[in-house]
């Protein structure tokens, strides 16, 4: 049960609250998000709603009838945007491109891709420092210590930095050099994880499990917001099927549903999604026109020299024709 | 192997390849399409091309090395259009759109659809008298019977005609009542149908298999332009995944992947593909700007009293508010 | 719905009962199967049962609910069993083999195989002589003239044959030289073809769908039933899935369901099910155990050397080692 | 490159190795596992084996051509056995019985099930105490408290335990009241959570991810072997299909799949594998005819009062039943 109260609500009265909730049989979580504050009781019992209405203090008391409920729209309707700081707004009314390699790798290639993405108003650059690989015998990433060097540059740029975190322990290491936490597709049922970004301050991407449905997609966000942190994204990446001609199949029909059913922003993400360079730039288009609210991609100077992901990295003249090619497209759905 | 003939070749050079052809153990089939001559040996053996190159009246010769040849780009760069007469012309350059209901009914319905069509400058209607439906106890369409009456309004007001056919006898019974033969997702695999399809004079329209891969359905269309009919048009019309949010999965990845890989006309489904009204737009938009030469879709005066597929059926108004976005979205596309 | 007629419900009476649904709006259509006797109408509307209840000559009278209806065990509970004459009998009881080469080849060929059957207690032998080829380059089977020749050979023997009937003018081409018809997976949704089988005395076996659900092929099997034709087999033969370490997945969960849905034979076909040689005999005993009816998959004397599917074909000797497992398991599953 | 050390191979001679491997680019980890001693070097860069075989103290070294190579029988062809104590062994020549609830719940609950399992001869107790769910809002187990509680009635019995670790912090939490650690559906790629079981001296149990390849779970295999830690079980537990009529699909050909494959013990849970009550025992005989080495399901004295997973668990009349008709199928598999 989610318990809404009201700005003003007492210390006694949420003391109140809790003891009735708890006698109930239910266990009581304070949550306080960036724009509300609320009670959220877990349990197995059925009660009468009616019990605690009359209580002081309590705004408003929902049951939790579908697994998500935070993130739905039905709770919140007007869509939710996510401020970056320094003019970098995600969501509503907007296009946001984010863009950079699969791995990070040297300095050179963090300041070649920064001035690629500075030359087409590009402030997000994404890239990751630690790498989940099928076999351990891969190329794992640079670590925290990419990441320092990343973020020195990027920060002189005025760039913006997304990059993926696997484990809880992570999350503190990261924290000053991040903008944005992002949750990859093999994390996304990792509940824990989840938990912990809760209380956590900054933005964070949920990306859709490799075969996760979009009912699950949503529970994890749900997880997030939950546990007290709202700013959230959630990505469509492509799911696993039998089609073999590409990768992945980016399900573009994600994006409307998603939009249709949480207020948070949605991002595509067509390199892994189709996973085929020379499908990436159709994929992504349609993913815009289609509704989503930014773009996720990924892009070398040298793709074919690339650590990882090669096959579906834009080289930058690809990756530029496309960022003007997506703002058509983004500036003809909004004049509908 | 394919065997291509000179305009010019004799029947005596003709039986003279088919003699050799047939001496090393294969069948051999001649087909003449509309724009090439051909003979197509079948059967399992290995063999040198010297062997026949050097015979009289052979332009070319192939070894089948995929499963799809003639329909290939590696065989014709240049993309096929198909002329349905009246100025009525499907692909290169054109957005075709074809509208109609799932079934049709009765006139009253058809000279409404057909004026809807006409007030937006639609030249082809979709429509199904024979139904193929999962239980024996459902409605199955009005026949033959049902395409007559269809046919004889469509004519007057110069509309073309795209129907289902399910089975080798309808061919000749609807032969002279439709502009298009529509192969159906169940049928994507029903090789004599095909066959037969193949020794046609009017363009056929094939639908993905419902859990067909892109391979299978190049394959499949094939399977009719080496019968001898050239004139195709292939149909992503969505998949089956373990996805429950939506009732298919359309594959829009599969649009620019059929517009690689093949010459022949791509037209997007998007009613069966997503299979919910609310998403049947942003799934069509998404499937022009991702590079389909048309769009298919269900529309009916009143979707809640359709007699089938009501719940991905757009009314007339949803209807002409995507006839014109879809438009501006083409016109976006050719800019580029 | 289905109206149950009693044994000697009169031609007055039925004409009573068909004129007054007909005057509900109902198509009617008289159906006589070999166990009993029906009227099936079909059509959109909701009516009052008791409308009919009263009239002469009904014994009793359903809504169909279901997709599927007269192959329910809800229907008929008592398990069916199809007699081929000759003391072979399919279902309930006992473990029916089925062996033979994908496609019939040679005299030779069809004389060596019985061999094998014959010395190892079979009665039954597969084979394909119209053989569904994604490619239409590919070998086709030798038609009715090598159903003939196997035929002849098969009669003289004793063993009874199963071969697959791809379209409707097949059937009577057929008729005389086949002890059951085989529908293909990729003619599982052939309705105008599983309408005709309806119309036959011999019994049809139903493979499922490469990519078709447990219900949609219990629908199939209605089609045939409500058609006239009770005498029906239906057969697990493997989905499609992601999983590429097998060719396809053998959907082993499908046998207990089909058996608890179902009053029909269920057979399993592990060598398309799994695809791999290797794996054949342990999904084959896994069917068995998990209530299997009977088995049907590939044998050729030399599998290197068969026109088609030798990757999934077992060799006599393996063939009969796998006999004796088949028989010991199906003992102790009937001992339980 | 996996490079495997002699015995008596001096701490000289490694260092030697070590420097040369480092010099070719490679970043170099020492495994000693409990039957061998290896140091494997994981980087991008193609090398000649030949500049290292000279090299003093080395037995042998291997390329990974494969994503898995430790797990893999052309490594070792001898299957693993694994030996808890007290007489538990699981693999090679032995059935292995793990039942238990979804969810440790109670005292009384635990004490049940564990006199339900000795009075049937099983020796391993499966349970949750980290429950990993979709929804925040549902119940996730009583933690270390439920598992200290039921480790302490356990041990006391002689009752082996198996319980699901979520994430790092919990290895040592639970270390002292696990007989075996399983990593579950959602964690099969958890490579932070693999590489930390990697260096733990108890046996893991690894699932098969929900959607995940039978390539990617022996891949997740290697991450713990690689690790240091070769005491490893892999579990079948179903995968996402389209099917709607079970829960998942057991995909019972990945059980003769990965017996080919690895030398590891291989386990089914026909449980989570079917998802239906009514399936599970047919699933379970089935998986051990195919070659499982063991089985792990749920049951529950009041399946229909457990806190979770009710409509897959086995009360404990239907429990007996299935482990004596597991016995039996195992036996007649040993005979063969």
């Amino acid at each position: 049960m989610i318990i809404q109260l009201h700005e003003d609500t007492t210390a006694e009265q949420k003391a109140g609250i809790a003891a009735t909730v708890t006698s109930l049989g239910y266990k009581i979580t304070e949550v306080k998000t960036q724009q509300g504050h609320y009670m959220i009781g877990t349990g197995k019992k059925e009660f009468d709603l009616r019990t605690l209405g009359h209580l002081p203090g309590i705004s408003d008391i929902h049951r939790v009838s579908d697994d998500y409920k935070l993130v739905s729209r039905k709770w919140k309707v007007e869509r939710t945007q996510i401020d970056l700081g320094d003019g970098v707004v995600i969501g509503k009314d907007s296009l946001t491109i984010m863009a950079g390699p699969c791995s990070i790798e040297t300095e050179k290639q963090v300041e070649a891709t920064i001035d690629h993405l500075i030359k087409n108003g590009v402030r997000i650059m994404r890239g990751g420092v630690f790498k989940p690989r099928s076999s351990p015998y891969a190329f794992r990433g640079l670590g925290v210590e990419g990441l320092k060097m990343w973020h020195s540059i990027a920060r002189a740029k005025g760039i913006k930095i997304i990059s993926e975190v696997m484990q809880v322990s992570q999350i503190a290491d990261m924290y000053d050099f991040v903008d944005v936490f992002q949750v990859g597709a093999r994390n996304t049922q990792n509940f824990n994880l989840l938990d912990e970004l809760g209380k956590v301050d900054k933005p964070v991407m949920i990306k859709r499990g490799i075969s996760g449905t979009i009912e699950e997609l949503l529970s994890s966000a749900e997880y997030v917001f939950s546990g007290g942190n709202e700013r959230l994204l959630l990505c469509e990446r492509g799911i696993r099927t039998y089609e073999k001609a590409s990768r992945n199949t980016m399900d573009v029909n994600a994006i409307p549903i998603l939009k249709e059913k949480t207020h948070l922003p949605v991002i595509a993400d067509p390199s892994h999604g189709v996973g085929l360079r020379e499908y990436v730039e159709p994929i992504a288009l349609a993913s815009v026109i289609a509704g989503a609210d930014g773009i996720i991609y990924e892009t070398h100077e040298k793709p074919e020299e690339a650590f990882s992901d090669g096959q579906q990295t834009l080289d930058f003249q690809e990756s530029e024709v496309m960022i003007n090619k997506l703002r058509r497209v983004f500036d003809l759905r909004e004049s509908f």
